[in-house]
């Protein structure tokens, strides 16, 4: 018989939140750990296993589960390791695929975040169905999934997809935390769009209701407020992000011709204020041949459940033990 | 058993050429007919077909043929169509490998130029036993062929791999002959570097050897025989246009982090002038955990059979009829 249920694991640097999914991307059992209460891997593996354990019994025990799949910052799925994570308090290479395989007696598999939000789409969401798309996750950072003829783009290395760090601005680029100048993240991130209302804000005497607020304090959250309020300097604030990211769009394109490329995140919760101007940038910067053919969607995976279901989907595709 | 030869068919502007082939990449027998010559596809075709029958004659006819591989501006794999090809007597839409089909009695298969050169990478050049790689072809244009897990990247459309077309430099870029501003073909292409001599020539005033010729007639030879004999304009010329192809190229690494990135076509020989400026350009511009791990290398398929091959790479893989 077919077995049931996956389970997904997504490791975030505050938390781990994992669940038992079944065929229809139901999250049937769910549970959480604190990522950073364990300084040392194994205590934190002998927690999570633990906490594991109790949802697994709850649906029947081991032999109902296909495999674990797990979504983890820097993770590769080709060593199944999470390779020097930096926002992760384990240092170094960890093996942890093998480590729950060997605890759990269940094949796990593992990748990062961006990638498994992009499984996930392809599993349970927008992208069922398509062989060619790239979710793009636009967070605290920018992250990339891309799926060509239905499989994960991994690369030679298991790095590939980091479309975050392609170059948008080759003069006077801002300065990323990955040491570059003008990666797309600088510009299209949730910190990206304070860190252009900053500039506004100092470079121009444009009235907006965001000068009530500490600059060194504004978040994007403000100002998707501010422009759904109809502050005017906020609307331009979102119209030259999304205006970027179009223009970087256009560039995938050229790239991989997906079916469609699919937002997900933060800030595509300003919907229109952001898809708008994305949807514009990217079509007049195309080449004439892929004009009017490439959707541009959001996700269609609940927010909450984005991480767990992206990390199961993986779970469906490991090697039986 | 196993049918001995694929043949492989280099459709350009002027002449096409074509050839039968053995396993190993050895042109046993070879053809060119001239494509201008026929305004009429139906014309063309025959003639085509009348002398691919001789050369299939010769190794003892279509019982020893695989397939047969098309390489074509415009060409799609996915309906085996030449699609609206400027450079071609032919306008619209023309089903080429089923008219092929029909008359040969052999499968045939159909992609473009830059496509048909990284098959033949993978099947008989630098890129043997290799899965993940890209091929850049920098003649008149600037083309390129994706594969990503042993696969060629074709797209939702069958139009992906269009890099010479990514944007890379969006501030006073160079009109394209594609409508767009600032694509890499502006740049890195044969034309590209005539363009930027006379740019250097106009805005400068450093001493050159180029400046003995008509502005209007250099081209990317002369530019070549002058930095060849020392001329520090025309060196610097090279040193430009491969940084520029670096820093291209560290984004193409970010999207599918290729094992190696191959060079194809006549700018290549320009050695070390072009490519010591590539790697040193695309290594400052590659996010730290791609550094020192993408080979970038020549194509290893002789220039003048290059086409032929690359195309017949393609014959093996078509289905039976």
């Amino acid at each position: 018989m077919e077995k049931p249920y996956a389970i997904g694991i997504d490791i975030g640097g505050t938390n781990t939140v994992f669940g038992v999914v079944d065929k229809r991307g139901q999250i049937i059992e769910q549970g959480t750990i604190k990522t950073g209460k364990h300084s040392e891997v194994n205590a934190y593996m002998d927690d999570l296993v633990k906490n594991l354990q109790i949802i697994i019994d709850k649906v029947g025990g081991t032999a109902n589960i296909k495999g674990v799949g797990v979504g983890a910052p820097n993770g590769n799925f080709f060593t199944g390791c999470i390779e020097f994570a930096p926002n992760l308090p384990w240092k170094g290479v960890i093996p942890l695929a093998q480590m729950l395989t060997d605890r759990l007696g269940i094949p796990a598999s593992l990748t990062n975040d961006a990638n498994a939000a992009a499984i996930g789409e392809m599993t349970y969401g927008a992208a069922r169905g398509m062989k060619d798309f790239i979710v793009i996750t636009l967070g605290t950072g920018v992250g990339s999934g891309i799926v060509v003829n239905g499989q994960l783009v991994y690369g030679h290395d298991g790095f590939a997809g980091e479309l975050g760090h392609t170059t948008i601005r080759r003069q006077n680029g801002r300065l990323c935390g990955c040491g570059k100048h003008g990666c797309l993240e600088t510009y299209a991130s949730a910190t990206g769009v304070a860190r252009t209302a900053r500039e506004y804000l100092e470079t121009t005497k444009d009235a907006s209701v965001l000068r009530n607020l500490d600059p060194k304090e504004i978040t994007s959250k403000d100002v998707f407020d501010a422009a759904q309020s109809g502050d005017a300097l906020a609307k331009k604030i979102f119209e030259e992000t999304g205006s970027i990211l179009g223009e970087a769009f256009a560039d995938f394109i050229s790239f991989s011709s997906p079916e469609a490329i699919i937002l997900f995140g933060g800030l595509t919760k300003a919907g229109n204020l952001i898809f708008d101007p994305v949807r514009k940038s990217m079509e007049e910067n195309l080449l004439p041949i892929f004009r009017n053919k490439v959707k541009l969607l959001h996700s269609e995976l609940k927010e909450s459940d984005a991480a767990v279901l992206g990390a199961s989907a993986l779970g469906w595709e490991v090697k039986d033990l």
